[in-house]
């Protein structure tokens, strides 16, 4: 496996100063660069100069950048996805700030995925030299991570043999018309390292969002988040509650332009030799939310 | 305050063998004795011979008993109970298995209290020496204790007053129309110890029941609680999430009989001089599930 | 029962800056009152004026004060006390910053106890009208309540029975030479609520503190509160760890000036009905510390 | 990196139906073959037949086997095996019960790792359709999966050369004599997923363990692990508490013959572009227990 995980979301958001007072004040990420039009954001766990970048005009999705560790395997992705018969471009220094050069492909499903091998390494506020378990003075939430997407396209079977067979990931769970080897899949969760999905494509309109998702600590941790949304009028979907999918344990909400986030901790350890679940439509409901077993409209509906 | 806690809940099941296999094998009460069609459980933390009585035939409340610390005081809620207008009988021992003498008192509201002094003693699995933690081989989520019930009232404000000045309960939060003086109450939690509710009371039709709750250790166990409902089928209302009313967590789910449980964990520590929490009715959502901030149409009306 | 909690501790620290950092900056106590040389302090989630009092000089306890319900009661326990051959005397308003009038008790074992019924009603940040689960901007620890205190007597069943006698406490659990019924007693776990201390005393020198406790939500928490003191240099004891007494979850620590704190959450609820425990000194070490079921030296030795 | 996981620990045990006890009734891992007095066992989630192998007489390690994704690799690792100087020998399907074809190779620290790509695949109680979170029925601790290996040489840093330079791992954590370049590793904590690490060495005689460790889901199932320890009298050394380094947290303890545990959950996600962290002798106490920054004697000489 050559990609290591999701490294960036750029997202669009219809108003830039409620956007920060929610990333910044709510979810407590760093922000790292506001330069024209654009604000730059980390996690207080990454080391990469930003996770996410936000750009005011509407809502949903830019582009999902995606880290590479070896830069010579770039060529090949390149090559693959030509051969699978998307739109890739070169992408070179500093079109994306702080990162390196690059391609950028184009998905049967329309979204935009960059990938590159290099971002400016700015570190944490813990340092690497006897370093705290977490910064003594958090803001809010106080995301350590981004985690992963959740998008939608007219054939999610067509999205997940993109990232299986053009970048490598390897599917850990699915959800399927049937448990037949001819089954249609209507969704699917793909991993690219040992979290159990590093991006998720379920069925639905071309270039849509779904989510996009940070990473907590654990089921306390989702808890307090839940808490700190109450007291923010932060919109609140689904949860707290766990899912069958992934085993991890959730809140769904929106930020203040409506696109949705989600708050993730837990779930098992995955690897490529683990054998793919399969979900039926009959039980979609307890493998999105396992404790409830319910979907909602808008869950359901709601895409950005 | 001499009436210690919620000592049983007696209610009604349409099929016992479905209500054994939820009460006994899901909520891993204990069944201590089984007897001309009803069929006594307690939780592992209990002393007493039992906490929970269930007849088969129908659903809801038959009775709430509450056990009074000083015997000598029951003849002063007698007393005061007739004071109140309300109907009061005495019970005497044996009426109630393994209860001792008593008095049952006829709410305005139908719900029938009884309180009592004495029941069995029959301890607990870990013992009094050297006792561990939890009892080694727990079955399914363990209850270690019945908790509160929440009652619906025609007069909810008719209902606090009588648990405040019959039973000398104390009101930890209400739900008011307003924040005025003269507002009229909407919902009443009351406690006689130091848990942030005994017996909580809305408004609704008289002699319903709107839930009855178990005690958990915390917030872990409300999520393993919930992997558990999931697995034995139990229908789940409404969490995991948090109160904003006594900061419980909670599920709220449905015996096999459509009577609505709870598992309640948390809550802060409750005292009689700690001023009435006050909630309006705009914030009521906010309220009862503090992260969701919303009520579904279940949960404001199914009652037994 | 009439007496409350324990309402407040009056310790006494070698140096106040120092003794200021930790309560407020790590503890994250709210700072009510500074004058005279004595600061005074408030869990987030009390409503009386405060619950700490420090004075520079030394180390120790200075009193502690104990809430009463009803202030008609405090005649008898003046009454009570002096038959129990204690030294009593009237402490009135304002001798006590903030605290009405009362009396003040030596105990056999030399501790001074005040008893008191009224305190100036502050309140809290989150307030009283649809208030917020936690405060939204918590300092350190953010610990919201005090919760007990452990002392030493030469005779710990002579200050067992004086707080049963006299206050009106009760023993949940003991630990005694023997299961016999005239064993020593070597050390009382006393309630005079549902929690299950809000005293303890264990055999050692007249007059001395072991530790003071603040209650804290759950073991998360713990943890939490455990990476802060690494963070702020302050000494661990012992912890984190589970009880086997109480069955609370604890980290015991120390303030600057070497007076040793404990962080507490869980344990079971309490009742005057429900059985005393007894734990012989075979199991003393599993009853102090469930899990690792080891004394280290400096817990048994080192008072204030 | 081709090498996924630390596959299977093979360890001696003195007494196999003490090991039994403590293997199968308090960890609950799943007995799955009994033959020539070795026992195999595996955690709920692993899909393989064992990760857990037991041999009757004396302590310590027999071996460590890690499987690696793409059996092409194997004969790339005994080539750079060889060149790093070790004992490198090939071994068949069936020298090791239900596990494929591999090398051997005797490391400079006279530990034994085999490599192998394949073994039986047995899949989980839960199954790959519509699987629950959880087995509804485990027992004791329900360890879901062996996670590390702790082991001790005599040059930590030669160990460490050989789990990057020829297996392929990243260094996430270091002890080193001081910051300097040229300084001294005195320990390495590896990782070859995304987990803080699948192997560790710190300085010590060659050929012995530490402990090997039990990932659980978290800090809840760390000390409900620590009550059944207590009750089945398993000896803790160290915990629960949380380290400094990898951030995990812990309770180390000893199965009956003397070989130290660890049950560990939560840890940052590791990549291989994040910075090494070096922690500084000074400061090693903190690195190893965060929480109370102190190394007992029993946890730094007891190796088996």
């Amino acid at each position: 496996m050559s990609v290591l995980r999701l490294g960036y979301v750029h997202a669009r958001v219809t108003d830039m100063a409620e956007a920060k007072r929610h990333y910044g004040d709510t979810m407590g990420l760093y922000p790292m660069l506001e330069e024209q039009g654009r604000v730059y954001y980390k996690g207080w766990d990454e080391y990469d100069h930003h996770s996410l970048v936000l750009e005011e005009g509407g809502v949903g999705l830019v582009k999902l950048g995606y880290k590479v560790a070896d830069p010579a395997d770039i060529e090949l992705y390149e090559k693959r996805a030509e051969q699978f018969g998307c739109l890739v471009e070169r992408m070179s220094t500093g079109e994306n700030r702080e990162v390196g050069d690059g391609i950028r492909i184009v998905l049967p499903s329309d979204h935009v995925v960059e990938l590159y091998h290099e971002m400016t390494l700015v570190g944490t506020e813990v340092g690497t030299h006897n370093p705290d378990v977490f910064p003594r003075h958090l803001v809010g939430v106080g995301a350590p991570r981004i985690d992963h997407a959740l998008i939608t396209a007219e054939d999610p079977g067509l999205a997940d043999r993109f990232f299986r067979e053009v970048l490598g990931f390897y599917a850990t769970e699915r959800v399927a018309t049937s448990l037949d080897d001819d089954a249609q899949i209507i969704g699917s969760w793909l991993s690219t390292s040992n979290t159990p999905h590093d991006i998720a494509v379920i069925g639905g309109p071309n270039g849509k969002l779904h989510h996009f998702a940070f990473q907590l600590a654990d089921w306390s941790d989702i808890k307090r988040a839940g808490g700190l949304f109450a007291m923010d009028d932060v919109p609140v979907d689904v949860g707290p509650t766990q899912h069958g999918i992934t085993r991890g344990e959730t809140i769904y909400y929106f930020d203040p332009s409506g696109n949705r986030n989600e708050v993730f901790s837990g779930g098992y350890l995955a690897f490529p030799d683990r054998p793919t679940v399969t979900w039926t439509v009959d039980e979609l409901a307890k493998g999105i939310f396992y404790i409830g077993r319910e979907l909602n409209d808008r869950f359901t509906s709601v895409l950005t």
